[in-house]
């Protein structure tokens, strides 16, 4: 954590844009070049916001693009992933969860509900319903003064969305802050906030990869405060300390098993 | 599920108490046949407490005693483990967790914080602050209205217990009934309520195993009170459905990847 | 609280039907008679469900029909108002919500986001977006373990509904039960559970006096299983007590106020 | 709301100072003041602190010292009150209410548990056990990822405080901060959060008269650190629109009450 910007990993499978053209013409550079730019160009709306270090990190890279190293000094990891969920090792996973635990900011994007990450830390399926049919999905905001909706409006729409509907799988979120309507009939919660250990995790519903979701301007909002918000304000590493007391504890008639020899438990059974 | 009764097993790690004459004089038949009788000799406390079948299981009989056949008929199972958490096989831990998701309660005792399936459900390290020291702990009823809390008095005192402080790394519980105060000078969130899928988890602070904790009858009424909390409401196997529209879904002049030729998507770029 | 059965009153405000001819073909003798025969008539699908005894009460009559002998005999209150909110008093406002506070249940339909006692328990405007257009309501559930889901399917349809759209102006729902989607556009947290208190309060968004809601069959279930829910547990009058210590207190050098002389207290300034 | 600084109000009943002595000796200008001054020389330890412009209103002033242009320029409000609330009048404490569903932040210390203000917004009777008796309490951080925990130790002490015990009858707190440890044996829930309408609530439980509390550099922290974190976000005013119909609305054949004639209902009686 660093005082005077923030440093974002922006991390994609990037398989899709690889291996389908069309896919590809929406996204040329891959997801998280354009998300990357989003949050470049986009000032986030809160009362003081920090400036933003953006880099990415793909699947097949080298350690994921996330080692150790590169990790450690993460401030907000935002995540999409999709086909290859599998792929991700179980180390990198355990380096994640344990950087969220002590404090960094963990961003799921869409198809990510089904992350090992995102299902390690809730410990949920995170399953839903699902329809691609190139629907209309309307985002209300539920919340407008929790920091992620500053400077959306009442709602907004995308032409063009794949469908997730409830019930999703996943802990009651501690904030709710967007609800999806779907013109084919379903609701979702799609914007949700939980803290887990000293760590913010906010999961993003939108971004099926087949349509220009991250282009989007109220889409790049919500990401570019969503940063702001989960950027960590501790660095806490785990501990589970044997303590000494604070105040006097009377010495008893009756003392129990540490020394091997245990007075008086026989009225017990 | 079944209608007319709860099955419940107690499922107890059972080291200290054949390693340790000390420990073995408090809980002669071990821990987990001290909880099954309180269990049995017990009423809840609730409107309408169905009656319980009382079972048990030990980390060192085969599958852990927790066959899949074992835990499909298991309603509720309660979890006393400590010394030997990474001995129990992550196949067992999978199966517990498919089941709590579905619907089974677990109730999740004293160093258990510290099991692998607590942890994984939670998704955080539950780490906390202890000590050992022949302490007297005050336990505070924070929700009296809570089912688990039903017939206790205001407070109730353990003479002798293991200290564990905070902050334990959890994350904030669904509901938070219990409170302790210790008298060497910490306090801790005893008793704590969530909801994980479709099945529900309550975490209970006491229970060292040199103390006669489970001998005592307010212990054993909150640990049959929550049994019946636990208790399934529904058993809902995952999915994760393509689900057909339920309204018309509008065409639109710009299609986007199915077909593999994206057409239009140039303006976006 | 009784032990056996649970005391319902349904209470209504009774002018729609008496002033409008065509709101009184869908409830010739008032909402509360549809809402308390669809009570005797549904099962609750709770694990162990409680009698109910259900009587009525509305606006004109002498005390709103709601005297405190009458509410101390009450378990739970079904609530139903929408233009006469005004019109009823503060002193039964005050008493339903010492009796809430106290244990007794509490069921909240439709309009009666607006009701004084609603507003009262919540402490928010409760205001929310609002159209009569005869459209259609499709409510998701999105807990179905919780008990008020017991026995729904996955959604369920209401032909001709009111919307009322988010933002709704409440605290955020201890538990969200209910989604609603609306024809027109929008959608609304329509099933909220609060806790108050020791009493339990449960919001039900449908209910528009022109449409006949309370005959639909899903409708009925829910209110069902809402009586059940929120049915007391505990009868806690409110208190203040001073308390006596229950450990020890070391005297210190420095003693405060009380004499009305302080000593040392010029160090402080 | 202003960009660039925060407007804060201490407000104090203000009675207890000039009536007695030993408390005036504490407190020779009145808690406002020692709390004012506190917030003036701690700077808060969030990342992105704004200066504060801090002002005092006590009770015996005209309005309160709270009229309705002072509390719309107004962003934090700070309320100690004790043996005086029924003095503030009603007219003050809606204009309140209002301004904190619209965003204003509240912070509510000590014995303002009883406050007309605290109770609107809560909904509860917020009572709780006491007790005067010189001990020592201890507040223990249970979230210290929490932006009103920043700078402080993992506990802090105050040698003399009145002692506040459970059960506290408030909603369960959005966030529960710091718990408190007392030497005669109680625990209590000592920093709660609440969002209500667009607006913070913060609850901080120490602060007896008669002690000098508000002089404690930890207390201070809390202080400076609370009233960022309640700066509003935003500003809006409560309304509850008419709103027109976002996507089609299919005419059915069976139209409802709105034409005074109903056809079709008969099949519903």
């Amino acid at each position: 954590m660093q005082q005077d910007k923030i440093s974002v990993i922006v991390w994609n499978e990037y398989r899709h844009e690889r291996e389908n053209e069309a896919i590809r013409a929406v996204y040329p550079q891959g997801m998280h070049h354009t998300i990357a730019a989003g949050l470049e160009a986009t000032p986030a709306r809160s009362r003081a916001a920090l400036p933003l270090q953006v880099e990415t990190a793909t699947l097949d890279e080298p350690d994921h693009g996330l080692s150790a190293e590169r990790l450690e000094g993460c401030d907000v990891l935002i995540w999409w992933g999709h086909k290859a969920h599998d792929a991700v090792s179980d180390a990198t996973v355990e380096l994640i969860q344990r950087r969220v635990l002590e404090g960094m900011g963990l961003i799921v994007l869409h198809s990510g509900h089904f992350s090992k990450i995102f299902r390690r830390l809730l410990g949920t399926n995170c399953s839903l319903k699902w329809r691609e049919a190139d629907e209309k999905e309307r985002l209300w905001v539920v919340e407008p003064s929790h920091p992620i909706a500053a400077g959306l409006p009442e709602y907004f729409e995308l032409p063009y969305e794949e469908m997730y509907g409830e019930r999703f799988d996943i802990p009651a979120p501690d904030e709710l802050v967007l609800l999806s309507w779907f013109e084919g009939g379903e609701v979702f919660r799609s914007g949700c906030c939980w803290q887990r250990g000293h760590g913010r995790i906010f999961y993003f519903r939108p971004g099926h990869e087949a349509y220009p979701t991250y282009h989007d301007a109220n889409i790049q909002q919500v990401l570019a405060n969503a940063v702001q918000w989960a950027a960590p304000r501790v660095q806490i590493v785990d501990q589970c300390p044997n303590a000494p007391a604070l105040e006097p504890i009377k010495a008893r008639d009756m003392q129990f098993a540490k020394v091997g020899i245990l007075q008086g438990a026989e009225d017990l059974k």
